[in-house]
């Protein structure tokens, strides 16, 4: 009998109505002939109350608390779900993060997953019970309770499918699949039939947000089949898997972007050769995230950094780098706001050089100025304005033939 | 180092507030240089908001999944507090039911304890710190989540006291502590210094609300000292403990009452010594509670039976028993409503061979018919008609010396 997992977010089991949605979409799996595991996070806004009652006590609660605290929340989706099974007439048994041996670090409130013992879960399918797993939550060697931080739940339902060896992990969500682009800014974006797990843990990364980049990543490393699909509406979603050769024609599967980007520059730094490991260990420490970096050695040896971040982190990044001006000794500090990054994410690219050329030859035509550029093998992105952004997302899912209104077959 | 468990309610811990309250309580205990261990209850009223989001799914859940559902509750209250105690500067570690080694029988909703492993707790107190343990769970031997029923938290504080050998457990509550009979009733009742656990145990019994007879009970098995005192006013409570000497000169030691009784009588029951095991097997495995029982055996062989529900059993105790005519038969029912309990407890009964028939004429001294009457070594209880309860309750209050507003001095 093939194990399937899936895993439901927190909209979709936002009330007792909901849960029973989901409780039938269980059941269609499970009188196909397969096991079921489902994953679950907290009903709806639950997490965001639990963090508010801990604020009216302590202004910054310790880890180990906050995760007692917030493990509660998908307790009582598990129960809650067991029990809607239960009303359908489908035996199911709920488990905590525990439970289900799910094993972390002993890092609180943002724990990865150390290891799976699915002894448990496997002895409740095969009695032919579902199994319902609390998601975003496990435990440490000492018997302390963890959560996994954002994107937890859909780690922990991958990390049991690899564990149970299940033949598909399916992540319903309010969306039908993973698309060629933003279907809210272009209206000629496509759903694909299949992506790979590189290519979509670049659109994960780039800010796609159907699928956090650590599920992808284990999913990859796993070799874990995940299926995208909604958790409304009775249709195909998208699988992601190993390199799909159906789909080869495509070279370029999908145009990311994301908008209040500010590019920093810091010039006249004169010893690069220091300076640059200083300022990125002192933005990280202070968790601002660099993403594209870019740097010019000039004739007489100094140089000039240039690296893009999030807008909200403006004001924070500023002063990091004037507490570091003494030790590492630069000229000044200029920036850039109302800027965007668009991105072309495809396999196909290793193997055509030209793309990045023809991206920049479109973005020309179109009078687009390119300020900052990265790429890597499957991926070329480029900060541009951010009053030109939609045009220019418009022009390249155009160009690289992604328009249309069909969907692809999956594989 | 002494070790003292405190107990607190849902009521104590029913707001953020609350729990703030409850934290600074804890506080001063521990600042007497005692070793502390909290034990609470979910936050007022949500185990009934958890047992109602469940009827929203199904009528009738399982006991497994209403268990994982209710524990919850309990688990954010540990957190919170925990959370409050550090905002306070007091180090403090939260444990669920099995994160405290609390092991249950595999039962259910009202799952009694079978052991405790304290070595975590244990641990924990080693190190300065407070131990804040989820009341009213446990964990079976295969892992699952129970819950413990009514009373199940001041259970979860007497059995804790017992593994660590504490050196007393508290019992916060909303009244000042044990007092002579209801002060709502009689305002002369007066509160007690100490109490024995046998007598307490007969008040508890009685439905004087204060503690759960379960808790007494194993609070006396296991020779734990009780303190019941108010959660709000910094005044002494009442001991619960061994026989004390000091107070030897009460023969009773309170009065208790209960409204809303009916007496039923099955007159002509053909043969007594099958016919009574019979209807009480089927009244139990309704979960109908009989009280006192009466039986005359009449010259021709044929019994009489009386016996006292709760009014509001009657509709059931009369269908159970018309299920039973055929197998036992009998010649009719009869029963009467309207009817009230009042007992009178003290210890110094045994040796006092009086104090029943000093009860009597108490009673009829003011014109109060006695319709039944059940006596054991330390209490005897009679059944009234309800118009004459709190007459009789006075009456019995002020003959047996009860009365005054001086607190007796603790042991």
């Amino acid at each position: 009998m093939a194990i399937i997992v899936q895993k439901f977010g927190g909209t979709s089991v936002g009330n007792p109505e909901r849960i029973k949605n989901v409780a039938s979409r269980v059941l269609e799996e499970r009188k196909k002939g397969n096991s079921v595991v489902v994953v679950v996070s907290a009903m709806g806004k639950t997490t965001d109350s639990l963090v508010s009652l801990a604020k009216e006590i302590h202004t910054a609660p310790s880890g180990r608390e906050m995760d007692m605290l917030l493990a509660t929340g998908e307790q009582v989706t598990i129960s809650l779900l067991a029990m809607a099974l239960e009303a359908l007439g489908q035996s199911a048994v709920s488990f905590t993060g525990w439970q289900a041996g799910i094993k972390t670090e002993a890092i609180h409130g943002n724990a990865r997953i150390t290891g799976i013992n699915p002894e448990a879960v496997k002895r409740v399918l095969d009695e032919g019970k579902v199994a319902v797993v609390a998601g975003f939550q496990g435990i440490t060697e000492q018997g302390g309770i963890t959560t996994l931080g954002r994107g937890g739940s859909d780690t922990t339902a991958v990390a049991l499918a690899s564990a149970l060896k299940a033949s598909r992990c399916d992540i319903f969500t309010d969306v039908t699949g993973v698309f060629t682009t933003d279907p809210r800014i272009v209206k000629d974006a496509r759903k694909l039939g299949s992506i790979s797990y590189d290519e979509m843990l670049e659109l994960a990364n780039l800010g796609a947000g159907v699928l956090h980049p650590r599920a992808v990543e284990f999913a990859k490393n796993y070799s874990v089949p995940l299926v995208v699909r909604s958790s409304i509406e009775r249709i195909e979603g998208t699988i992601i898997g190993e390199e799909s050769s159906m789909e080869e024609n495509l070279i370029v599967r999908g145009v990311a972007f994301e908008d209040r980007i500010t590019r920093v520059s810091v010039l006249g730094l004169a010893e690069s050769l220091n300076g640059l490991p200083s300022i990125f260990a002192a933005l990280a420490k202070n968790s601002i995230n660099v993403d594209i970096i870019i740097q010019n050695v000039i004739g007489d040896g100094s140089a000039n950094l240039s690296f893009s971040i999030k807008t909200e982190d403006l004001e924070k990044t500023i002063k990091v780098l004037e507490e570091c001006r003494k030790r590492i000794g630069y000229e000044k500090i200029e920036t850039e706001s109302g800027l965007s990054k668009v991105s072309i994410v495809g396999s196909g690219m290793v193997s055509n050089p030209g793309v990045a050329a023809q991206m920049f030859s479109v973005l020309a035509d179109s009078g687009i100025q390119v300020k900052m550029v990265s790429t890597s093998e499957i991926k070329v992105s480029v900060v541009i304005d951010d009053s030109q952004m939609v045009e220019a997302v418009e022009a390249l899912h155009d160009t690289f033939a992604l328009s249309g209104t069909q969907v692809q077959p999956n594989a």
